[in-house]
């Protein structure tokens, strides 16, 4: 059986402080099903990556929440996997619809993390971490400052290597009308902003951020003319949740079995990838990601991002993070995920305006919980 | 496809003081595996079921955090739908080994309730609720003597009758050495029990509570010899979130229709079924269930459980909550999903000792988030 993704939107990323999460889900569902010419009547079920909603705001139970919002009578589940959520959603929603217990689903991705104190949302953030990083007081520009730290004595990175990351996807976000950022930086703007978690700056962190996204999935899209992307590999795995259990602090081992696995489910290889959005949560988890997913051999991708090879305009071949990333775009955790496959199949469809890639024919979208404990890897082909 | 059940364990359910969470889904998951005589290198994917860690210990990414307590190295999920999380955690499961991506999974429901203070847990419990609910200050409790008061109104239901549920449940937890009550109680004790909303008493309400339980689901016994039994249909349903959103405040719609779509799956009828657990988090609930899922005709359950029909040892033919159900056995809100199939299992393999309910042959898991937002549906067949 063959997946589709028929229809996909996203709200703007931001600090969307007169936006409720109703709102931010009704716009991205709304804009989606419109984007699929179909009504929530064909919907049979209903997928909802979140993390904070209960933490923060006290609500759970959010699949029949959204589902009242959205009018939508089917069933309804929410999938938490920390900043993994979406794409955990979305693996869960392509293994149900695979089973042929539901034809047509949405799934959504929604967070809203600006309503709340800083610290408050810094604490809720943590309960993606392991008890020990929690306890200790750990957060995680710390835990992805010691990741930072680690590649940079084993492969040399720089500080300005990362800030190659920042430059690269706040120029992407520039050109994106939904990203919370729109100023491109420079690299001396990034090294003076000031110090998080040594050796990342505010500028390596990817923001706080409210924000949605959907996408529409299923087996058999509604006439032979309606646009449609398909998912040709859906791959999720698990890693230890704490960092000091791991073998090694410069790789994300469940990044590289994701990729891995997809990479053999789609019977492709990275060299084949012409568009991704990976997992920039800090400009070091980009440098990681590119390398464990197998774009470069480890200790090669700082250099070459550097030299911007994976950006817009320069890329003779994959462009990286055109929507602006977790860092430019803005990282509503439960959404990102979503977002992700959201870019790429705009992309893949061709309409992605000013950022497009051309000739994308093939996507790959990585997402991260935590600081690497899951991760899912799904990747896209146009028809 | 077909898809069993070939290992099932749950923790003892109570006020477990001195056991983390961690202990407690070591202490199912370990048990099921040796059920099903399996090892964790044959699990492909973990399925947690949970409510109110995030909100109660500020501890999400439970997929990772159990699998990596567990040794499970494969992808890992938490499914979230309140009360109805196990249930939902299962549907999701069994979708993902009907799809084909995985073979063999492991569902665990698990929650810790008792650590916190009681004003606490209330709190968290009505993330489960509407927006509106929850502002304004309703408790669950609230909600369904809301309920209760139009059943009775409606169908001239009785406070003698809701007892009854009490006094049949606390009799079958008092054979379940897993259950937190083992005294039975009289409908003198129920009606007596101090008043918690009216028309509901103490003991018309589940307790608060602790524990785990797990089951392995596989679409392919590793022998011909190893116990199996078939879930021929697993189906969720949804509502609105609140009360007031409803056409009908005496039946609750997803339950119906979650009924009604398993028993067309399963091709079977309600007078099939030979043992049930239902959800009971309130004495009327059962009521509602009974009448809800097809047991009998709305108004009609209530006298028949009073005249013993559904208890162990009185009943002709089918046995509600042997387990001693939400009210009896327990109600730790994410596990309880998992241990209703738990005790089916145990019922349809024949091996309930005290509480076996004879020719078990079909059963059925029924399981509510909220105030019936969300319904799930299990019917398990034995071979």
């Amino acid at each position: 059986m063959n997946i589709y993704i028929i229809g996909a939107a996203t709200t703007k990323f931001g600090e969307l402080w007169g936006v409720s999460p109703r709102t931010l889900a009704h716009q991205a569902v709304s804009n989606a099903l419109a984007d699929a010419d179909i009504t929530t009547k064909e919907i049979e079920a209903l997928f909802v990556g979140n993390m904070l909603s209960g933490m923060l705001g006290g609500q759970e139970h959010l699949g029949a929440f959204f589902a009242e919002e959205l009018g939508i009578t089917a069933p309804a589940f929410k999938v938490e996997g920390a900043c993994a959520s979406g794409g955990l959603a979305l693996h869960n929603a392509v293994n149900s619809v695979l089973s042929g217990q539901y034809k047509t689903v949405v799934v959504l991705g929604v967070e809203k993390m600006t309503d709340h104190k800083p610290e408050d949302v810094a604490t809720a953030l943590m309960g993606a971490g392991s008890e020990g990083e929690r306890l200790s007081g750990a957060t995680f520009p710390g835990l992805y400052a010691i990741i930072a730290r680690a590649h940079m004595e084993k492969y040399k990175t720089t500080e300005r290597d990362l800030a190659s990351v920042a430059v690269k996807n706040h120029y992407h976000a520039s050109l994106n009308p939904n990203a919370q950022f729109h100023s491109p930086v420079t690299i001396e703007q990034v090294l003076k902003s000031s110090c998080v978690a040594d050796p990342l700056k505010l500028l390596d962190c990817s923001p706080i951020s409210d924000g949605a996204a959907a996408v529409i999935i299923t087996s058999k899209p509604s006439t032979v003319n309606q646009k449609h992307v398909e998912i040709i590999a859906s791959v999720a795995a698990t890693d230890t949740l704490g960092l000091a259990q791991r073998g090694s602090l410069t790789e994300l081992h469940a990044t590289k079995e994701a990729g891995l696995g997809a990479f053999k489910k789609a019977g492709i290889k990275p060299s084949d990838i012409d568009v991704a959005e990976v997992h920039d949560c800090f400009t070091i988890a980009e440098i990681l990601a590119m390398e464990d997913i197998g774009f470069y051999k480890k200790g090669e991708a700082a250099s070459a991002i550097t030299r911007g090879e994976t950006m817009l305009g320069k890329s003779q071949h994959l462009v990286v993070n055109p929507s602006g990333g977790l860092k430019g775009c803005g990282h509503p955790v439960g959404a990102t995920g979503v977002k992700q496959v959201v870019e790429l199949f705009d992309q893949l469809l061709g309409r992605a305006q000013i950022r497009q890639v051309s000739h994308a024919k093939i996507g790959l979208a990585h997402n991260v919980g935590g600081s690497g404990a899951t991760a899912t890897v799904h990747i896209l082909k146009t028809i």
